[in-house]
Parts: C-alpha cells; sequence; structure tokens
C-alpha cells in the first residue's frame, strides 16, 4: 500500500478527504454534490442503521415508506418550512425523454411530456407525511402515531463535501403525531436522548444536548432539539436534530382530532432525523494521520487475522490455526475477517487495515505455531501484545470493550478541554481564532447580537444546553443583562 | 370491524385492492402512481428483505449506494437501455423554486436555476455504476466486484396498482463485474436460484424458473432469466429477474481490465432484482374472500393472543397468562403480540387479525383458565383446535411450519393443475379465455409469430422453462417446426 495520509496539522480538509477516499469509504459520482458510498462505508452506515432502528422499535415507532416526489402545492402548503427549503430542492418537471432530432443517438426532455404540476425531490418529508395523516386521524383513539422512515434525500448543497455536506443522502425520519403538546415535547426530548445514547454508546463521541437559537431551529419547527458534537480541529458538528413541530404541520394540513369530549383539536407534531452525516463525524472524531479509527461497535469488522507464511506448510498450518480462532471469536458475535489473500504481502495488508480503522489485528507467523502464541495489535494505540492461543478470545472480548470505552473517553477528555468559559468579546475572539471548540458565554438571547457575532467570528450558537445553569451575567457582546450561558462555535 | 370484502369470483381485482387497504398494506398518494406503504405492509418488506440480503452476503455481495440521479449523457450511453426507459422517466430540470410574484405564498420554478445538463431520476443503476466501475476496475485481480444496492426507483407509469406497478418502487439491485463470459452466465443463474429459493422458501410461491424470449429481455442484456408465479386469478406474475448484460456496459463506458497475461478486455455483466412487486404477488397467491393470508416465515406476526373476559379480575388473571405464553414463544424467536387493548371486543380483534392474515390466533377465556387450555385458530384453513397450555409452544412451533409447507402445497397444487399443453390454436385460446393459467405450446422462436399470438389473446411468452425437455412439435400458431416448448399466459 503505502499511501501516506495528509497529516492534520497540515491540512485538516485534505486529511478528512483523503481518508474518506483511502479507506474506501465513499467517492463524488457523475452527479455534482451526489456520492457513490462504497461497500465498507456502507457496511458502516448498516451497523448504525440496525442499532438505531432496535432503538426507535424499542420506543414504539414503526417503519413505513413514503414518496418520493412532494407536489409543489403540497410543499407550500407549511410556509416557513417552504422558505426554508425552496432555495435547494431539485425539481422533477416532465415525465419522458425523447430522441433529439438533431443529435442521432441522444435524447431531449420531450416537451410534450410536460407534468401539469412541479414535483419537488423530497428534502424532508412532513409534507407529503402530514398530507397522509390527515387520513389517518380521526379521534383520539387514533393517536399518537409513531412513524420512521429510512430514506433518501436530496437538498441541492453549493459546496458539498463526502459525507458532510451531499446534494443527496441516506438518513431516517421520525415523524410523529400526538394529542397533546405534552406528549410531544416528552417525545422530541425522548429522541434526542435516544441519539446522544447512540452517538456515545456506538459511535463513542460525547455530545452535548441542548436546544438551538430560534434562528438556528429548523424550518417549520417550534423547538429545535439537538446533540452537538467536537471535531478534532475544534470544529463543533450537529450530529442529530430532534423537533417539537407544534400545530404547524397540522394546521397547514387542518388535522384535527376529537378528543375524549368529542371536540375537534389540532394536532402536536415532532419529526427527528439522523443521517449518513454521522459517518464524518466518526471520521473526524477518532481517526489519525494513519488512517481511519473505528470504535469496535460500529467497525465492520472488528478483527482482522493476517497470516505471515513462507510456503505452502507454513501457510497451512497457520491457516488451521487462523480458522479455528475465526470460528471462535465468531461463536461470541464477533465480526473476524482472515484475510488468506495470496496475492498480498503481510506489510500490504497491515497498511490497509490500519487505513480502514480496524480495530484489532491478529498476526500468526510460523514462531507463534511453535510457541502457541499470537501477537494483537490496537489500532488506536499502536500497542502489541503477545497473547497465547488458549486465550484468544478472551483477550479480543476484552480488548474491544477496552478500545470502545477508552476512545469514548479520549474524546471526552479533548472536548473537556475544550469548553471554555468567556466573559468579554475579545477573549471570545481569541478563543475562536486560536484554540476552538466550544466556547461559553453570556448571550442577550436578540437575532441582532447572534448576527453580529457570527458575522465577526464565524461562530455559531450550537445549542443552549439543557444542563446549563441559571447564572446572572451579561452578554459579551451587547453587555446586556443574560440568565445563562449558551455554547459558541464555527461548525460544519 | 365487520369489513366484507368483494369475493374474488365477482372482481379479483377490486377484492385485491380491498385486501391491500383494509389490511393497512398500503395506499394510494397525492403524487399519481406512488404509493405509501404502511407500517403492516413495510413491515413484511423488511422480513423479505432481511432474508434476501441475508442470501445474498452468503453469496459474496456487498451492499453499496449509487446516485439517485443519472445525469442524461450517461442515460443514453447504453442505447438499448435508454430505448427501453426513455418514455417513462422523471426528469429533474430545475434544482430551485422562488417565490412566485402574482400569487402569494406561492412558489414557482426559477427559471434561472435551470440546470445545464438533466438529470433522470434512475428507473435503474446499470448507466451510474458502470461510470463507477470504469474507475474501479484495471485488473483481473479487481473482479469479480459483486454489489448489491437497496433503493428507491421511478419508472413512470400510466396505469398503476399498488404494489403491482407504481411510479416509484422499491427494490434491489444486484450489479456485478466479471472477467469471463461464464463466470458472468454463473452468477446469472445463481441469483435467479437465489431468488427461486427465496420465493418458494419464505413466500410459500412456486415459481418456474426460465428464460425470457428476445422481446421480453430487459432493455441492454444478452439474456433474461426470471422467475415466474401464478396468481389465483390464473394470471401469470414476474417474480424476480437476473440478467446476463454480456459486455454491452463495458463497451458503452469503455470499462477494460487487463487480463493474466496483460491483455486488455472488456468486462462482463450482470444485474438482478426483486421489488416491492412481490408482496403484489404475496397477497395474490395465498389470500383469501376473509382478507390476507401470510406464510409464517414472512409474518410480522407470526401469533397473536386475544384475551376474553368480563371485568377485571378475568381480564388479570388472563393477561397473566398470557404474558407467561407470549415470552416462551419469543423464547423460541416466534413473533407474538399481545393484543390487550381495552377499547376493541374480542370479536372486532378475530376480524383485524383474519384481515391482515397472521397465521395463529390463541384465543384465552375464562374458562380456559379453569381447565388449562387455550383455543388456537389457523388463519389459512380456520380449523380451531383446544391445547393444553403447557403443550402451547410445541404446538405452535409445529403448526407454523406446517402452515408454511400448506400454504406452499397448495399454491403448487394449483399451479400444477393450471399447466395446460395445447397442440393447436384452437385449444391455446380456449384455454389463455376460459381456464387460464400457463400454456404449454410448441413455438416457432419468431417474433413474429409472438406479436401475433399476444395481439390475438393478450397471452405472452413467460419463460422458456430452464427444465423444458427437448421434444420435436410443430408451431401452435405458424404451424413450423420447433424443438420445444414454451409457456404462455397473460401476467401481471
Amino acid at each position: 500500500m503505502g499511501i501516506k495520509l495528509t497529516s492534520r496539522k497540515i491540512d485538516y480538509s485534505k486529511w478528512y478527504n483523503e481518508i474518506v477516499i483511502n479507506a474506501d469509504l465513499a467517492e463524488n459520482s457523475a452527479v455534482r454534490g451526489c456520492m457513490i458510498i462504497k461497500p465498507y462505508g456502507y457496511a458502516i452506515w448498516e451497523r448504525m442503521q440496525a442499532e438505531l432502528d432496535k432503538m426507535f422499535k424499542e420506543t414504539g415507532h414503526e417503519n413505513a415508506y413514503f414518496p418520493l416526489f412532494v407536489p409543489k402545492s403540497l410543499f407550500e402548503a407549511e410556509e416557513k418550512n417552504a422558505e426554508g427549503f425552496a432555495k435547494e430542492c431539485a425539481v422533477v418537471t416532465h415525465y419522458r425523454l425523447k430522441n433529439d432530432e438533431d443529435k442521432p443517438g441522444k435524447l431531449k426532455v420531450d416537451p410534450n411530456a410536460k407534468l401539469e404540476e412541479e414535483l419537488v425531490v423530497r428534502p424532508t418529508s412532513e409534507e407529503v407525511i402530514w398530507n397522509t395523516f390527515k387520513s389517518w386521524i380521526q379521534s383520539y383513539r387514533d393517536l399518537p402515531i409513531l412513524i420512521n422512515q429510512w430514506s433518501n434525500v436530496v437538498r441541492w448543497e453549493m459546496r458539498t463535501r463526502l459525507f458532510l455536506r451531499t446534494s443527496e443522502f441516506l438518513w431516517q425520519e421520525g415523524q410523529t403525531a400526538h394529542s397533546t403538546k405534552e406528549e410531544a415535547i416528552e417525545e422530541t426530548i425522548l429522541m434526542n436522548q435516544v441519539y446522544a445514547n447512540f452517538v456515545e454508546n456506538y459511535m463513542a463521541i460525547p455530545v452535548i444536548q441542548g436546544i438551538k437559537s430560534a434562528s438556528e431551529r429548523f424550518a417549520g419547527a417550534e423547538e429545535t432539539y439537538c446533540i452537538e458534537a467536537l471535531m478534532q480541529d475544534g470544529k463543533a458538528l450537529q450530529a442529530g436534530t430532534s423537533h417539537f413541530l407544534g400545530q404547524n404541520f397540522a394546521k397547514a394540513f387542518n388535522v384535527k382530532y376529537a378528543n375524549t369530549d368529542g371536540v375537534l383539536e389540532h394536532v402536536w407534531a415532532t419529526s427527528w432525523g439522523v443521517s449518513t452525516r454521522l459517518i464524518g463525524a466518526l471520521i473526524m472524531t477518532h481517526s489519525d494521520d494513519n488512517g481511519l479509527v473505528l470504535p469496535p461497535n460500529l467497525a465492520p469488522i472488528q478483527v482482522v487475522l493476517v497470516p505471515i507464511y513462507k510456503g505452502e506448510k507454513q501457510k497451512k498450518e497457520i491457516a488451521e490455526v487462523a480458522n479455528q480462532m475465526k470460528k471462535a471469536l465468531e461463536s461470541k458475535n464477533i465480526r473476524v475477517k482472515f484475510d488468506n489473500r495470496d496475492k498480498f504481502k503481510p506489510g500490504y495488508k497491515f497498511n490497509e487495515y490500519e487505513l480502514k480503522g480496524v480495530p484489532l489485528r491478529i498476526a500468526i507467523g510460523p514462531k507463534d505455531i511453535e510457541n502457541g502464541t499470537v501477537e494483537i495489535a490496537r489500532r488506536d494505540t499502536f500497542s502489541k501484545t503477545l497473547v497465547d492461543q488458549d486465550e484468544v478470545v478472551d483477550f479480543i472480548s476484552m480488548k474491544l470493550d477496552q478500545i470502545q470505552s477508552d476512545l469514548f473517553q479520549k474524546a471526552l477528555g479533548f472536548r473537556e478541554t475544550h469548553i471554555t468559559e468567556v466573559e468579554n468579546f475579545k477573549e471570545f475572539k481569541k478563543i475562536i481564532d486560536k484554540k476552538g471548540g466550544f466556547v461559553s458565554a453570556h448571550w442577550d438571547g436578540t437575532k441582532e447580537t447572534e448576527e453580529a457575532i457570527k458575522n465577526q467570528t464565524k461562530a455559531t450558537i450550537r445549542c443552549i444546553p439543557l444542563e446549563s445553569k441559571e447564572e446572572q451575567g451579561k452578554c459579551v457582546f451587547s453587555g446586556n443583562p443574560s440568565k445563562q450561558r449558551v455554547l459558541f462555535a464555527k461548525a460544519y
């Protein structure tokens, strides 16, 4: 292999792109801003889907599927949502191509096949789903409705980056309907908590739960809850959002239910989503200059067995031990690959799995066969241990847990040292410019201050943390009184 | 509930639509021809996906994801494929909406946001994928590439029916690249066999494996293998196809590999797919005038427990037994629902689960608590058995297997009595008109005969069965010599 990545210190952004390409996660396609998720990258997404899907079902949600297309008249029904997405949506106007008379063998749009009403490729599905809920909901008996959808969405982004911002991406969107405001808010908070649990326990990324300021809210929401993570370059990344939509969509689509007294009331709504963007967060939180580092709970391959041999005899002896070990590990539900490809040397394989972030590597050579040992190397720390073959299963189980926990602790340590409380705007600018990370500062609660700070520093309010304490203070920018600190940062 | 379906004998098509709606499987949406797959219908699709995905992975395939959009210039690269899909594709021409000055609050397509090149919403992904394979393939070492994709596709159909023919549908498409013709053909046949195994063993639908005639071939394929099923109304349904694409796409996209001698050759290709259409086949094969009948291997709920009680005391006693039973069944990986909803009467619940095709129903009343029994009813045969509570788990396990096998045998029996060998065209027409099913007849192999038969009878060649024996005969239409029988039928 011998691929040498750009160092994070020299060019973080280049380093990121090189990892995505060289670890075989994704690549750009012929369509502007749309990515191809390669098998190894998709396998990570499948692991994420499986765990999230289980969590959604455990909290009472069911999957369903709604159309890709939103007729323009539905799209514009909830004004704020429409306004939020109108500038970046792909629009289908025709339903047929025909031969281009001027260019033999080429096709052109058939002007006779113009749609009566244009179709927007869904950037989100509130409109389609609430238009459907209308016929699903008559009385309080029909509520709550707890739906989730796994799908692709399209938002026509101008500046795109693999995983982090693409014109088409994969995601899930929860869409729920409730009879009371309280229940809807409870659901919003619950699903934000589910996201936090998933991201912390599976992705090993510590997050801060909070509420967005009004200007950072989802278009059409009354309140947006979020989980915010911190990347190694000191920029924040919004890892998931959960929206309390109030009665906005119920009113836009006239969805009412008869309450227990028979009185008609508008339904309350939530929506929540995470996307393939999370893979970007995963890469940027744990990886190093040698390549990807994956937390064991999400790694498609948790352990790779690499044989080191000369000649057929050694190869056969080692393969026998390796295959037995593979079986023993698999019986403990550990995901193992035995890389017995002949055409590549061990050194090449070592590099490949380092680049691909496989948490543990077992090397078995002729000496190991003699001694009944193997060499086990950790991807995250590069430490190597000689282990007796009959202790491998226990050792690996233990190490996988330890790596999972160590990665989280390491990221948490970084995050904790990158939340800086500041008391004035000079300090604020200095921290944002030099140190990065979250700046915890008092804010007067106005849009004007928020915007002025953004214009001068590129930092935005990432969230008002749920756990922040009330504390009298003065706005770092305007000097006006403030009751609590909020978190600012530059963000992806 | 008390929903009474139209009888199959009176109006098969209406019966089908009523089942889809009343069993809560799917419904039409605000977008012409696009369906909403409701949670219960989607749960069946999830079961199908899980089993198929396992089979694909066991045969060495990996999942990946490719863009939704195909630039027009890529779309037209493989001429036959382009010709096949040009007439039914959704075309994105713009990437932005803006406020409509003439209609406050309304949006219109922004003429300044016209795409330089139109984008086709994928009807299939050969073009996008082969354009990508180009950079993935240099030498024989890079082959084979065995990819599968789960996704949505759009084919702008004029006459649509829920599940059977919709403008957007969900499917999987395998796309593979090989160094030799033989290997590609082997893959094509293998995946057709995988489909046959899945459809027979999980869906309990017997299929005939065969090859399509040239005019029924997939656009761009050299040979299309298929599995054909027979519905209760005597019409055939193509349940899956597997295509040997030859070097057509490799040539269209100039994809070559260096063979072991270093010589550049074009790559060989296959593609294969099944879709949500299979749910239509599932419904039409097993269901009856009382509603859906589901084979246990795919039923989201295999067993439902319905309590019959008066008053809180009985309710509590029964719930205790039911919950224990549920636990015991779940420990055997049986999918159980305990329907303890207060607001619905047992009779209502019986009807609901009958309509939804739950294979087994356990009713527990106060007498059962006294006697240590329960009543178990089969959905497919309506037979009821009184079973001792401590024998329930064994009884249910056994019955689920038996129902799975009985459904298959019943469908096979119907299929076997609906393959009719005919020797002349008068007989041919009579069978197609009156009895339906497959007609096994000699065909001279020409497109003209095939077309003439289709025009006169609406029957098409479903396939040339893989297992058909060579047999000298005369074409049922032209009288010209023929070497084997092929299967004709009217089809969905």
